[in-house]
């Protein structure tokens, strides 16, 4: 069976944790929308609230973290046993609601305003995410590593959760390249794990290859300077 | 086996979609932090990023859909087979995501800070959200529920999606009454939902007890008057 992909053609976005297990995993699969004559479909019982989804077989399905609880055990990127799956699937929402703090960094307002719009909370939003939670994410994860009995998340064997704490290195790299440079030596066991994502041969392949869609200004990380420079003191409750 | 629900004893919050979950099935567990000397707990290997938690004989889960995942098939309240599980796990996911997108009505800049200091930028998140996110989740519930074969979102038999569903609207009720007041006529089935949860014996005697946290300025929905008036017209991309 062909996997299909349905996401925006034109960022990583979402999308790319699902690509990062397809790749990685070696199977084949179709990104439609990157494809020629590639469309949206309309999917009628199962709608997706937003993409990416999955089509596989007569499955539909949406949500990035439910996609790869789907994925995982049936690309051996997830532990076989119940306890273990959800372990993994845990370590992903995690991630998920990372993610969406990261893109709230620059849309702090509203999805359907442009950054422009909402710079000066913009500026407000990034200085508390830098200040407070880029840290509690990254030690929470340096932390698992650390007890994990293994060099990645859960143990001895890699499983998609590691494919995205990649991303996720990687992209706030490119985002918050001055933050990042400064906090990156605390977390050794994370940025391990990134750099040996990144050299794994199948996906060192796929991010020099031109499926890898570049980071760029339309995507979920973005690199605005401004945002990645004034350091606000903010009161805690 | 008792489960055990750990959450922050003063709020609805996140531990609410647990709550509901376990009241309406009738099983045995202890909400610990609200029972006499109950802490929160420390968890080794399985620690969580943040509560609610649960333990189930020796394991530790958390995540609120995560938690929900594997609740579902023992409380008869998801499918048996995978694609209705899935399929439950999607629609919870999107209301993870609606409900974080309620929580910063009122803490666009950062849940560390008091909403006093964010309360510029919450007017204008609020607005956003009120003019184009709420009717956004509302219209793809309701279109869920008509699409359903039943009266429920997975059709004829609830599940615990509808339980969240109720909540949502529950909690949307409280924090935004004039705006709620305002669309609820374009939502029949699902407000019909809300009632039925509601009036369902258990559920009822639950909601009617001091088990029942009543809504309160400290958890996800507040209702603070000025984020429930302003009419903002946003620019949209």
């Amino acid at each position: 069976m062909r996997y299909r992909l349905y996401y925006w053609p034109e960022i990583q976005g979402r999308g790319e944790f699902i690509r990062l297990a397809l790749e990685y995993a070696g199977v084949d699969y179709v990104d439609v929308l990157r494809s020629r004559n590639g469309k949206f479909i309309e999917i009628k019982k199962f709608t997706p609230f937003a993409p990416p989804y999955l089509v596989a077989g007569k499955r539909v399905l949406s949500q990035t973290a439910n996609i790869l609880l789907y994925l995982g055990p049936r690309l051996r990127l997830a532990p076989r046993d119940e306890a273990g799956r959800l372990w993994a699937h845990q370590l992903q929402l995690t991630i998920a609601d990372w993610l969406v703090e990261v893109h709230d960094t620059h849309h702090p307002i509203g999805s359907g305003l442009y950054y422009e719009e909402q710079r000066r909370e913009a500026r407000r939003r990034a200085a508390d995410f830098r200040a407070t939670r880029l840290a509690k994410y990254l030690d929470y994860f340096e932390g698992i590593l650390r007890r994990s009995g293994g060099s990645w998340l859960l143990g001895k064997k890699l499983a998609y959760p590691d494919l995205s704490l990649f991303q996720m290195v990687a992209g706030l790299q490119y985002a918050f390249p001055r933050t990042m440079a400064r906090l990156e030596k605390r977390y050794p066991r994370t940025l391990s794990l990134h750099q040996r994502v990144a050299g794994h041969p199948r996906l060192a392949r796929y991010l020099a290859s031109p499926r890898r869609i570049p980071f760029n200004m339309q995507g979920i990380f973005r690199h605005y300077p401004e945002l990645d420079q004034i350091r606000i003191n903010s009161k805690k409750t």
